[in-house]
């Protein structure tokens, strides 16, 4: 990227709620600018017509999506599309010169076994699923940097993984016996009208869905496997809905080898941390309101009888979306981090 | 009705809001049993299957809508359906030995160039029309008594309607000059998922619909009109949408013919409804969280500069569909008026 | 009690919202009525300006809180108070004759030193502690059937034990390690402002409190304990709040001794409430839009892994509270169980 | 304000919402920074005690309030304290010589005998209270150049003043009939804790308050004044609670000299803010959500028999106070109106 000027971003699925997430988060961003929105809607429309909150702010008209038509217009492509339509566009972009960031499932497991059995379909691109680096820039800054295919996480194994992966790595804890209870906001369904997500049938309600078959399950482990020596980890996953828009918190009970102290706990995660602009660790309780809108990860830990209990929470469009994927890009393309983040 | 067994209720339509809304009063109402609950779901679906809050107190399974199967099961069919379904099924109940309170907007305008105007569809059934009774107990007791078709109002006519008619009656103020400005929850919409109605959507957010349009306007004109002597009423009507199930209220503006005070137009309430069971009028502010799942009607009155603001609140479900449907048909068939609604 | 009258119910604290809730569903009650609603207020209000929802339902007004004049008057008295004053109050009211169900939790810890422990203050009836009924009628109800004192159970207490109970009389599951992850609405904090529970602070906010310190903790085991031999019972507690007024659900996860199909669980759970008319076994997922308003406890299980995890349902204000209160009275006083409830 | 430098803000009164909102949009301003926090608060906490959502935004100790203390080390001071603590503030601050933007009601109405009427106190600040300038940029952008002290505008005029004033200005409506109902969220009631913003019993409630007696009904009138020839305006004004955080909608009913077509009255809006960044006419509804966070105004109009109806929406703590402080700031101090707000 020449250094006079902004990196030229292409947004791709723009109709999505990542999408919006994504481009209020750039419009505050002083160093890169969106120079394409790409749709699959006919006719195109006006962005301003898919959010009307946009009016007035941003002056595009959507485009088809037309990898090669992004040749020289943009230096990275963010992907907001379903599962399954991600890996059909990758190669494309990489052959027209652009850095990808997959907000789609994708490219996140890499065993194309695994993906088959979870996603019900056979990866079609192979090559690029071996090079795709997870984007969770707390754990993998490093390769990140030089990656040309990011695979940005979901929401709950963000919360999920940076709650865990340090008190895993420092030994600390049996990893056969990792429990996540999550509850999330509704925006993390998407943006397509369901009979369940109707408003009357929401409001005023809180539920489990998909106990222990959610696709996020497998997600976390294969995240936090890294973290064992010679073995595996095994969670047992129950996400929940809550009626609010955004918001993540995961509740994470976990069994330490022998008995230890929750100061001992916030220190793990201190030393862990200590330079993350994003984690902040509190001695108080952890809220999604606190969260909201920013691409901050709210932690803290409580040890109760035998087990340690880590709270931690995150906008799941932010830092378990949108945030998330800026800062990858941040670091991909050496921009300040917390650009257009704070 | 033998006076040695319980009314027989068919609800037609049973998979609706104002359907369950039913049912959960009649399950109340000693005098009166559900016999039959009619769907045009196939394959029909136990009651418990479309409303799970139902599971262990209802035990019925729906079947397919068929008048004549009616006959000798029902003494009064409750019609949950849409609007134009409704009349196309009225005459065969009728012929069945059934009264009939219908939901629909069907049976609510007397002109059929009126209905075909508002509802974009030619009145199949002028016969019935013609006999109809508008279901406000509180303004028609004495027809609804002896109706054999109820033609139960809209929500907010109803919350309109017992606002304006005791100070139209009273010759207090100006027919062509009213201004109601009312507000409801979601559940007016229906069960239809709709993107507009999807909880991100539709949570943190208040917004006006159908300025000027909505076809409660003509109801609510049509419905007073008969209180103005020699002329006609002439309404302005913005409905508005509130991020919560149910609930409606009427904030409405009238001019008197001259200066009036609160206690005056208070009074005119209280001789017009003393003997209501369902109306109520307050001193203080009336509130949707007080009138939720009751048919009651709260009403206060205000006197500001040149106008007389009337504040009426309902339950859409209730007062506004479910409730005074059972409210009708006890007025009816001769039962206590409360009975099921207490 | 007279077979030719009604059972006179006396509400202590009736300012509460579990009073008012014991009022909706007492005015529901065809075999019992409120003759005495008793409150520290001064002056002593009528009950329609503390709940305007109940005006033209109830007529009624308060009148100071003394046991002797309730004697002759009613024969149960359902105290709703904090903790703490209850026990000031149950030797008189005993004394004059009424049978007691305290919502409070000052009867529900058989130890006094476990009751110092967790309320921080001396217990000063501990005749009557030792004598009262734990009143949960799914597991107690022959001797609820003969108390003179029932403790009527905590919300969280209720949905917990109601999940795990089965499993652990079955010799299923671990005693040592249960974990119940617990979130519940607003109106569980009772009726006083505070900030935290200011609407803009608690709307569109999601997170956990009193992690491990909850006093319901200790409640759960002790409520369990009772179905292990020889042992105790260990359970981590974590409760949220949801945005939402009303409804808890606990996702509870417990170890098996030894691999179990979730058939097997659901057939213990269905062996041991076959007759129960209040708990609903869900094969699909349970909601507290299901239970809102009504005294059921919906459960379902799913087998995870090495877990089984529990769900349960109830509404805190009914089930959890007032609801459970009318049914332990209708259990103590010979009454259909299900009466006011239905 | 020298050119080689932001200009420094003080924020007096830092623990209120219009606080935090005024804090939120400067941590984007690239021309401003917060340089004093201002409370009444003993001890002095950290802001982001205060607002635990600022923590690794904001690192600033807050101080006690003193004027003399902000001399050299602000150019201009937010006021955020309730009415009737302005103006004992308000003189000595220009004496250390800020600038003051104040957003209580203190310096809004310009007759001292009006504001002790609807204020309940004498104004003890004539001085500055004369040449204070009423801020809404829209309305009074030159004179807001070149003042020192200005008025923040209320939240409820800011909507009704831009939905009215330009109709009043080009003649086509009548003064004397202007009715504005009005809905707001919780956000506006401010932060202190009160039972009837408790979150139950806010939730899933709608209903109007201070019908007639809101104080903002004479400041909307003294706004307009100005647009009347030799005349006064009378206002009706009637403001509703919506069960959400933020965003006020205005639904106003003008009467026009003679009958308009809605392209006419859409025109006279275009003419007059065909320039203004904050103003969007939209075709459309306007909806609360779509202005939330930002600083917008959006306007529409219906024509509905005999009445313009304008609907227009804001957010109450963005362009209702802090955001339209900002604009104000930018006004004053030369900077790009539009800086730190898209």
């Amino acid at each position: 990227m020449p250094e006079n000027r902004r990196l030229r971003v292409a947004i791709i699925g723009a109709t999505a709620y990542t999408s919006r997430e994504t481009i209020r988060l750039l419009l505050q961003h002083d160093q890169a600018e969106i120079t394409a929105l790409c749709s699959r809607r006919e006719p195109q429309p006006h962005i301003a017509e898919v959010f009307p909150d946009l009016a007035g702010r941003l002056d595009m008209v959507c485009e088809p999506i037309d990898p090669a038509a992004l040749k020289g217009r943009a230096d990275v492509a963010m992907l907001c599309l379903p599962n399954g339509l991600a890996m059909q566009l990758v190669p494309d972009l990489l052959a027209a010169g652009l850095r990808v960031i997959d907000f789609s499932a994708d490219y996140r497991l890499k065993e194309p076994a695994e993906y088959a059995q979870w996603y019900n379909k056979e990866h079609t691109d192979l090559e690029n699923l071996r090079h795709a680096v997870y984007g969770l820039p707390e754990l993998h800054r490093e390769r990140i940097r030089t990656a040309s295919l990011v695979a940005n996480p979901g929401c709950y194994p963000t919360s999920a993984a940076l709650g865990i992966a340090p008190l895993l790595k420092s030994g600390l804890i049996e990893p056969q016996d990792l429990i996540v209870d999550a509850a999330s906001g509704i925006s993390g369904a998407g943006r397509e009208p369901r009979p369940e997500h109707h408003f009357p049938e929401r409001h005023e309600n809180f539920e489990a869905y998909n106990v222990g078959t959610h696709r996020h399950m497998v997600e976390i482990e294969r995240t936090l496997d890294g973290y064992v020596r010679g073995g595996k980890t095994s969670v047992i996953f129950t996400p929940h809905l809550v009626p609010m828009e955004r918001g993540i918190l995961s509740t994470i009970y976990l069994r330490p080898h022998q008995p230890v102290s929750v100061e001992h706990v916030m220190q793990v995660f201190a030393e862990t941390y200590e330079d993350e602009p994003f984690v902040r660790l509190r001695t108080g309780m952890v809220r999604t309101a606190e969260v909201a809108r920013s691409n901050f990860c709210d932690i803290t830990a409580r040890v109760v009888k035998s087990r340690i209990i880590v709270l931690s929470a995150i906008d799941n469009l932010v830092k378990g979306a949108a945030g998330q994927a800026i800062q990858n890009m941040n670091v991909m393309f050496g921009l300040d981090e917390k650009a257009g983040l704070m």
